[in-house]
């Protein structure tokens, strides 16, 4: 089962069920929104069910109509969960080494997440623009205290995430503990919200085994594979939930997928990127995004069951 | 104009206008909710007018009714602007001095607020829990790149917070950089939120200049005065601005309310007193909190215009 939301309607959007092949699109009667589904997922199916059938000979849609699966969240919380990623961010931003025995994870601002068309707007160049690609999980009620191995049956939904970041900040405010406010503005998302069964063999031990491609301004960037998680998103969930219920719709995010054999498979930030031209050159090359700039971002080998974004930079 | 939410209705409560002696309430035509009224600001001042009159003769209610005045919000952006609290937490928490020329700010849960009289659960009395007596505000719609200069114009409401925190994971988290997950479950909130010309001259320079007192199973415990900010609401609007537009409902804290004559004035967090015995004596001796103790705040010197927490911590 895909599901997606269209502008139309107020700030969350109005739910549809999307057809095989991403074209076509019919409402969930009963369930105006994501986040009304969400809530009440279990009587919800029936609904749902019947809007995905509906939905292959529903109305034709473009990329432009969609906006995020949850265009504003009650919760982001977005893990760190590729070692190969902390590495290279460890010389990226030059701070020392992260001592921990838990999944790295922040509170991001979930109040607004960009649909997968629209410009992304920034205040300067100068805070060094980069993205950052990951899947998410949206989860249903947990309550506090899941363990992991209870985790996986919270999963609702698959999801394909971009992260903006500013990288001239981050450092900056990284180095107060305090996390980030100013370097993590909205995240982009592409447009559609997958059940784990969609992915059949590709969800697995709580991971998303498929590549996550990103083009810039139409040329390849990287093709890394999320299989490589240190830890799953089931231990990222508990890991949340230690201390506080999760309401239906929380979302968290892989982190940056990334992959040891990045000279064959590349990066999802710039960031990376750099880090793998210092090791390489001495010397980072690859600049950070100009305004005007055209990010595109993809899941899977063949047709992205997530479908893509497809993104401008702008001045804000 | 005091505002609060009752238990009735959905997650979000109901919106009442609050009499003058806080005991009684008036329903709002046309806004349900807080949130409903924060998003339509203006042209809900008519029938807020309304619903104030009509408290003074409406339905008696009890502390037990209300809920947070915004049960669950968009977004929760705590400070930490009392210079003498980042002093004593940096003993108390034993982490290097923060090197930072910004305010220092971070993202916290907002999905959940809790009702000022409702049990506060929590896991686990090793994890070290304490209280964080805070004043916040709520703001309208504030554009990106709002500069503090404009700030306070966005101000709707002023609300006091207890920022449950678990000390023993708070370094551990930090340390790391990334914020807090664990450390900082939900907040409880005092049942009323004020609009800044309910406090007079207490509202000034971007602070609450009014004391805000703590009593632990009825001890004093602390009453420092809000108006010894290092940073006012303004400039930490403007500092969570920079890169994101905030929403309406927008809620953000103080940090904890901490003075430099502590000796007379006491604290509002544990932490604080067991780091002003570490220089008195060279021992903490104050407890975190057990389970079954009451801590409970209010703001002010006489009736706190805020109406009060009273809560008892509970094994959740």
């Amino acid at each position: 089962m895909r599901l997606a939301s269209l502008k139309r309607g107020g700030r969350d959007g109005t739910l549809v069920a999307v057809s095989s092949d991403g074209a076509r699109v019919a409402a969930v009667a009963g369930y105006p929104t994501l986040q009304a589904a969400l809530d009440d997922w279990d009587a919800a199916q029936g609904a749902l069910g019947d809007a995905v059938a509906a939905a292959e000979t529903g109305e034709a849609v473009s990329l432009e109509d969609f906006a995020a699966p949850l265009p504003r969240a009650w919760q982001w919380l977005d893990g760190s969960a590729f070692p190969n990623h902390g590495a290279l961010m460890q010389l990226a931003l030059g701070h020392a080494p992260i001592e921990t025995d838990l999944p790295l994870m922040y509170q991001g601002m979930s109040h607004r997440f960009i649909g997968p068309a629209d410009d992304v707007q920034l205040p300067s160049e100068a805070d060094g623009i980069d993205f950052e690609g990951e899947f998410a999980v949206v989860t249903g009620d947990v309550p506090m205290g899941c363990p992991a191995a209870e985790a996986l049956g919270h999963v609702r939904l698959l999801m394909l995430v971009n992260d903006w970041s500013l990288r001239a900040i981050a450092p900056v405010e990284m180095k107060t503990g305090f996390g980030w406010i100013q370097a993590k503005p909205a995240c982009s998302a592409a447009p559609f919200a997958v059940t784990p069964d969609e992915l059949g063999e590709a969800w697995r031990d709580g991971r998303v085994c498929l590549p996550l491609t990103v083009e810039v301004d139409g040329r390849w960037f990287g093709h890394p594979n999320g299989s490589a998680m240190g830890y799953g998103f089931h231990e990222l969930i508990a890991h949340a939930a230690r201390t506080r219920a999760l309401p239906a719709g929380t979302i968290i995010g892989s982190g940056t997928v990334s992959n040891a054999d990045y000279d064959e498979v590349g990066s999802t930030c710039i960031s990376e990127r750099r880090a793998i031209e210092m090791i390489a050159s001495g010397k980072a090359e690859t600049p950070f995004l100009s305004f005007g700039t055209r990010v595109s971002m993809r899941g899977g080998a063949g047709a992205s069951p997530f479908g893509r974004t497809d993104q401008r930079v702008v001045r804000g």
